[in-house]
Formats: C-alpha cells, structure tokens, sequence
C-alpha cells in the first residue's frame, strides 16, 4: 500500500500568494510535516496529523514523511515559498536515494510556491529583471571558501545575486565578509536591499547601497538582493525608490 | 487623477498555479495589456478592454501601459511566469525612468507568479535544490560574448544553470555553441532537461544529459536546465527519473 507525498510551497506568507493546488493540497493531506512555523500557517483540519519540527532536521524529516507516504497515508511536506528552493523538496530526494529502495515508487508531486527572492524582488520593483544567481550564504553544508568563489564569479559575471540564509547566530560575521569581498568586485553605489519577511505582517524594506550596507540589517527572514553594475536606483517624488534591472546590457558608463 | 498599474504574473500555465492575487487583480483591471498569448489566458470581463501585442515590443507596450494609468485607468500588465524574470516589470520600469516624470507618482504593483523555473524544477525534483543561476541566452539585447563568459563563470563555479530563452529562428546557433562551451567545463554525465510549457496541455520533459543533448529537443517555449557536477539523477523503478542537486556539497567522487 502506498500513499502519496506532496512537497508543498507555502509562498511567501501572504494567503494571497499561495497557489490554489497548493491550498487543495493540504485541504486533502492526512498528514502536515514540516518546520513548526511553517505548519502554523496551515489551517487545522479535524483529523489531519501534525508534524512540527524543529529546523536543522531536514533529512529526519524527510525520512518520517517518506515513512508515513510508504505506509500508505496522503503526506504534505511544507515549506515556505517555494520548495526547491534552499527547502525541502532537495531533502526528500536525498532521503530516497539514501532510503529504502521502495521509496522510489512513491508518487511524489511537488508544488512550486511564489518563492522569497520573486517576492522580494516584487516588492522592489523588478531587481532580478535580468540575469540573476540564487546563492545561500550559509556554510553549514559547504565550505566557505566555495560560498566566496561562487560570490566572487557570480558579481564579477554581472549576475544580481539573491544570498539566502544570509545570517544566523551561528554564522554571524559571513554576510560581512561577503560585502567586503563584495565591494572589491563592485562600485561602492551598487544597488543592495535587505527584503525581510515580505508579505508577512513583519515585512521590512530596506534599500541601500553597497557603501552603506551593514551586516546588522539582516536577520533569518531576510534576504539580501546584491544589483551588478547595471542595477538601477529610481526615486520616487514622495519618497522610496525602486531597483531595476534593465534587460539591456548597457555599457559602462 | 493617477490609476493603478499592476504588474501580474500569470503562472507557468494552469490555473491552479496562479497566486489568489493575480486573480483578483485581473477581475478588477479596467485594461489587460500584454503579450497576445497572455492576454488570451485572461477571462473575457464585460467592460475590460484588452490591449493585446506582438512579441518584441515591450517597451511599447510598457508606455502604453503606464499612459493609460496616468489617465486614471487600472492597468494590468500580464506575463507568464513571474513578471520580474526576463519579463515585462524590467520594461515598465525602464519606460517610467526614460518617461514623464509623472509617471514615478505612479502606484506600481508587482504581483509576483510561480517562475517557469520552479515549476520546470518542481516537475523535475529539486534540480535548483542548491545555488543556481537564471540566464538569458539571447544576444538580442547583450553581446554574445557576455551571454558565454557569464556562461563559463556560472559552470566553472559550480552553480546549475537556468537558461531561458534558449533558442529562436532568429537565433537558431546559440544553444549548440552553448552547449558546446558547457562541455569543456563539465562532466559529459552532467543532468541536463529540457522542459517546454510546464503544466500546460502541450507540456513535455526531456530528461538528459550533456553529452546527449540536442539543440533541437529546445523551441521558444522550452527551458532548458543544466545540473552542476553535484546534481543527481535517480531512476525510477517503472521508468522515468528524478533529477535533484543535493544541499550539502560533496567532494568530487
């Protein structure tokens, strides 16, 4: 008996950015596993199962939801924004591969979500308009040397640069050291934005420069949007501005 | 009197993957403007006039788009996928920086989609499950050599690749010499997919890899994934393959 395995992006907070099949999804889950903030925002359903979870333990997870879908039961894995993104659905792989060989006939669907950085980038207007790198800051899982390499080609390339996991208290001097490598690549007015928790009632926008760019501005829910060269800044008459990037490579100015 | 302008993202292609809020905007838009193909993906409203183009025009459609809201309409600019990846809200905020100053008065809303990436990733496994970069492989508004050199970087680095835009008539070259590139830096068992018009009726997935790919599995619909040499393929018992790129960076086998 075998059951089925849904891995589900949340979106970014607001319900008005889930997806429908998302919300049918878990309308119709026997069972709800995931990171505990993340289960919290899915409504409770008389007879649907909990399995809330501290964070650091994706593959645990992974494993008790691949479990619970091999013994038959429907099994929604959440995940804020979208799930192959620095989520869950990476983890569920590794755990079949790594797991009982049956898993691999396991029907597994993933839904996207409206992830962070699209969120972000929303909110400030269209930063990631052209060429664009997602890269997690976090050297939990890979060596820090490779974080820098991976900056250090990614700005030099002309890419934006989306850095997820860009803080924590375990990692506290990384996001400095990245701007630091950052600005020796880059002009000091390059374009940064620190987009917290976007669409949450939290929500926190800052818009800076490289120059002004400090470490502190960030926290968990924060992703930090790096411009490349080509980044535009435009203020608006009442205040706030908006980042964009043209889909021209222009030459330097 | 100043309107509204919204800048929507419709999703991948189905319903169900379109955010509540796009809904709503787009029951409320007294104006459509966009690309034909998206304009047609909107319900028909009593009263709504659509505005309707061809491809390539962008920042025409942008100006009209912004006029009308100046007038005191409520615009809704439509593109597939996420509106801020190699879409129209680079273009509308090109036009507003190039236009009348009026214009920055303007009430912009971006409403964020799930990116023809994701949901290309989704369908595949966790493919973009670690660092990735998305690239525009067209020269028609940056040189080529810049399109490779980011290329090369985005590889040598060891970040997958999204590339959009992959192939046209007017460009029918690119893709081989890319994927020629690509073989000079990567494993010829590095994963590669080609997946064209995810979630749409017409959707189909090619599951690859270097060696083995063709420019001619990619049409203007397609996009096309290239794995770093971290990314995993695993087969499935009654055929067909997961692809997904591990969080944790291993060593070199």
């Amino acid at each position: 008996m075998t059951g089925r395995l849904f891995v589900v992006g949340l979106g970014p907070g607001d319900l008005a950015l889930q997806t429908p099949r998302a919300t049918d999804v878990l309308a119709l889950a026997s069972d709800v596993v995931g990171y505990f903030p993340y289960v919290d925002r899915v409504p409770e359903r008389a007879g649907q199962q909990r399995h809330a979870t501290d964070n650091r333990q994706e593959i645990d997870r992974a494993r008790h939801a691949l479990a619970l879908a091999a013994a038959g039961r429907t099994v929604a894995v959440v995940s804020s924004g979208d799930p192959g993104v620095f989520a869950m659905a990476s983890a569920v792989f590794e755990a079949i591969e790594a797991g009982d060989p049956a898993w691999r006939a396991i029907e597994v669907e993933v839904v996207p979500g409206v992830s962070a950085m699209f969120a972000a980038a929303a909110r400030l207007g269209a930063p990631l308009g052209h060429d664009f790198c997602a890269l997690s800051l976090s050297d939990n899982l890979k060596p820090w040397e490779v974080v820098l390499e991976r900056l250090t080609a990614a700005a030099r390339a002309g890419f934006v640069v989306a850095l997820y996991n860009p803080i924590s208290r375990g990692r506290p001097w990384q996001l400095g050291a990245a701007l630091d490598r950052l600005r020796q690549i880059l002009p000091p007015t390059t374009p940064v934005a620190f987009a917290r928790a976007v669409s949450r009632p939290d929500e926190r926008i800052l818009v800076t420069d490289l120059q002004g760019a400090e470490p502190a501005a960030a926290d968990m829910s924060t992703l930090v949007l790096i411009g490349s060269a080509q980044t535009r800044r435009l203020d608006r008459p009442a205040g706030g501005a908006w980042l964009y990037t043209p889909r021209r490579l222009e030459a330097e100015p």
